[in-house]
């Protein structure tokens, strides 16, 4: 870690980011690190119980932190509620997003009849579409295409080589990192005598405000009508959107995630990393999936969802494996030891 | 949904697609939608049983369906066997792939001895090895780089940022999705003493016909021999597809499945999303692999194949879980029941 | 397979890459192959017992083996302890990686102030950042982005569009495929009344020497302290390595694994397709996880480890999974048939 160009007092940060400081405010922050690695200069944060014991020996010369971890804090500190957000809040004062030149650049290629904001920027070797609209601000990052009928809203950022394809409309304040491809065609074919023939996808993406859409990842457009990204949502790295989906408003979906067409997901939900999802079925808000899991129903409750054997040792995972393939056998043998004891069965049928 | 530029009377369109017209053929039609979406002007299909409530009250001016459904039409009908296929080549006719214009973009980086048809089109910031051939009415979007011997038959396009790295032979009208990567090396490494050592991927990709390639999807060139995509292969996003693999004729793969190295698919063989398939193993014609399924061992015989646990509300999980563990030890509770009870086992020893 | 430019005699191959031969020495070597497909002036290897029933039959000029399968070898034989090592040192020799031409390509766009060395090259479309420094005899291939503070070591190789968004420090003679992408912004995100805020990132990447990386991988940055890579790690297509990640030296990772944030993996692993790693978790030196695997906790142990399982026909498997959902019940009903009884159950509870 880098210390930031400038130094703040800490109760400079204290009155940009809330909170109250206990012990000297005076203390001088020049740089964000772990509670185990800071040292003089350092504001670290402790976040849940399982850093709590780096606490005593920290040399941050202060520590974020929730009001009863406060008096075991050695430094000062600087309480608050939520420690993680206001860490985020003092790192984004310590470390600014650098500010870029307006303008196109030389090696970039406009057609003629796209609409740049005077204040956007553009960088090398970008190709931008006669019909493509970049808003105020815009920030498009060496490499990336913009293709036909693509909208960025005020704020956004494209890092490097991104696709945007076809009809992608993004709001304000996304980014889209490297190598996210958003607008390609949907997975659509029609089968006649053996072969696929592909159906047109003739659909957009539409993505809300304040999205973040990781590397790699890829939102195909819609069919007919638009796959859809609703505002605040969060995709992590190398995750597959496919046509038509439709992701509520502040859903975090972690990577390598897949998610077939036209399946609809709530607000507020998380999938954790890797998991899989039918296509054309219904997630409701605040639906937790963790990872790995595999999804083939719709949830219509707000919950926790998960499935999925953890690993164990090899011989151990064979041993399991044969005996969940003898499970028919077993509830034969079952069966047949309570009929010889005249026991009668309860609940529903299970033989 | 953009409306096409020309409008098409319906029996325009029955005379290009075939099917029989059941009311008026006069209706004009300019654009596709949904049933429930359609208004006057649109075209619809009816696809399968989920969709025929909206039949009754559709708003559109024409609707592609089979015989049977079509007496609860209340529209004009265009009466086929496959709606869908059908209304793929309705679609198309309505909106036809933007002719693009011939040329080497100015931009465009094309070494010396490389081989373009006069009628392919190179698109901005696209680099073309000398060793390099594009065919007739070859498209290549901004971006794309086409390394040393890498061929591309005759209406194949690649839509933008993707690369075809080494020894790649695409077939005719292959369509190449944003950021895929083909000819790309292998996963080869001996190992001596616990370090690894490269071993050189020297082999090429093959790709026939009418092959698609979704965005992000990665083919890797054969060690040796060649890995082969063959006619008519449809395959989804963020696929990785190793070295050596060899996909049949017309088979299907959805987006985030992994496929191991020398595995071989047969012909017109279905795999669902995020499924995995390990080396060397040999999959049939006419097999088809549900979502999220784990293949082992080679498969023979056609027919459908499946894996893993449906997610369930986490308890619930955590239960399964625990019992399967416990299947050892339940297994060895019933044999001792049996044992009191004087029960002979039949069939295969399970203990 | 193309033929080399050069021809070697066996014993020339031997001097440079060790063995015994056994048989003539004198033979003339141009070309690598199968030992299925060889013809005169082929050299192939064998490794492994499985196609060891093509030896009789091979019209390879040499076989590289081992000296057990030496007798049953019916043409000349390279006799060597790791066939496969050497076969892979036999083809360097034969197809040496092409040479490159030094210097910036003129169609690339260089920041003022980045440090390049004079015998490294740069391609088309390349954009390097102004504090990126490039050393001896690097190559970046065309369309890659390298960002602020990245510094590639002597001898490392990135293919095609890839993207080394920020603060990665790559070490000597690595490799990194088309489509990677390294450096991009961990998935860091702090909750407030349901709505997310973007935590920075601040780190960055160290990837030691001898490291290859995959085609469409993505390795994020850390949040604080740096992802890190170690020496003669090896990456297939589309891994997903999350923030503060750590990989032990000489460890290799299939295909489509997806890694959670702040885990680490040990030394001399291997991690098999498509596996999914939890976050903060800890993975002992040693350790074989195969594929599809799902790792929720810390292996402590060297071994091998495994979950999932393998696909059925789709009949059996909606049984196993009936079956499993109803174990809960099958156990009542066992310890119902015990109380009947009277056996008193041994070892932990399983009610």
């Amino acid at each position: 870690m880098q210390s930031s160009t400038t130094s703040y007092a800490l109760h400079e940060l204290c009155r940009r980011v809330g909170g109250n400081i206990r012990g000297s405010g005076d203390v001088l922050i020049k740089r964000v690190a772990n509670l185990q690695e800071a040292e003089a200069g350092d504001i670290a944060f402790l976040k849940g119980d399982k850093y709590k014991k780096h606490l005593a020996n920290t040399r941050a010369s202060a520590v974020i932190l929730t009001e009863d971890a406060a008096e075991y804090c050695p430094v000062s500190a600087l309480v608050v509620t939520n420690p993680y957000l206001i860490y985020a809040r003092v790192a984004e004062i310590l470390y600014p997003v650098p500010l870029t030149v307006p303008g196109v650049h030389e090696q970039a290629s406009v057609e003629v009849g796209a609409t740049i904001h005077a204040s956007a920027s553009v960088g090398a070797f970008v190709f931008i579409a006669a019909s493509a609209e970049l808003g105020e601000n815009v920030v498009v990052g060496p490499g990336c295409v913009i293709g036909d009928g693509c909208k960025i809203g005020a704020g956004s950022r494209l890092i490097a080589n991104v696709t945007l394809q076809k009809n992608v409309i993004l709001g304000k304040r996304c980014t889209i990192h490297p190598g996210a491809v958003l607008g390609s065609d949907g997975f659509g074919n029609a089968q006649e005598s053996g072969v696929w023939y592909k159906v047109p996808q003739l659909g957009g993406v539409v993505v809300g405000d304040d999205v973040e859409i990781g590397a790699n990842t890829t939102v195909d457009r819609g069919a007919l009508s638009d796959t859809v990204i609703e505002n605040g949502v969060k995709l992590d790295n190398l995750i597959h959107i496919a046509h038509n989906v439709r992701i509520g408003a502040n859903t975090a979906i972690a990577a390598h995630v897949a998610m077939a067409g036209s399946t609809t997901i709530g607000e507020r939900c998380t999938i954790g990393g890797a998991a899989a999802l039918a296509g054309h079925i219904d997630i409701a808000n605040d639906v937790h999936i963790t990872g790995f899991a595999m999804v083939t129903k719709s949830i219509r409750e707000p919950g926790v969802y998960s499935s999925g054997m953890p690993a164990q040792r090899n011989d151990e995972w064979h041993h399991s494996v044969i005996r969940v393939r003898q499970l028919e056998k077993l509830m034969e043998r079952v069966k047949r030891l309570e009929q010889q004891l005249n026991i009668e069965q309860k609940g529903p049928h299970l033989g």
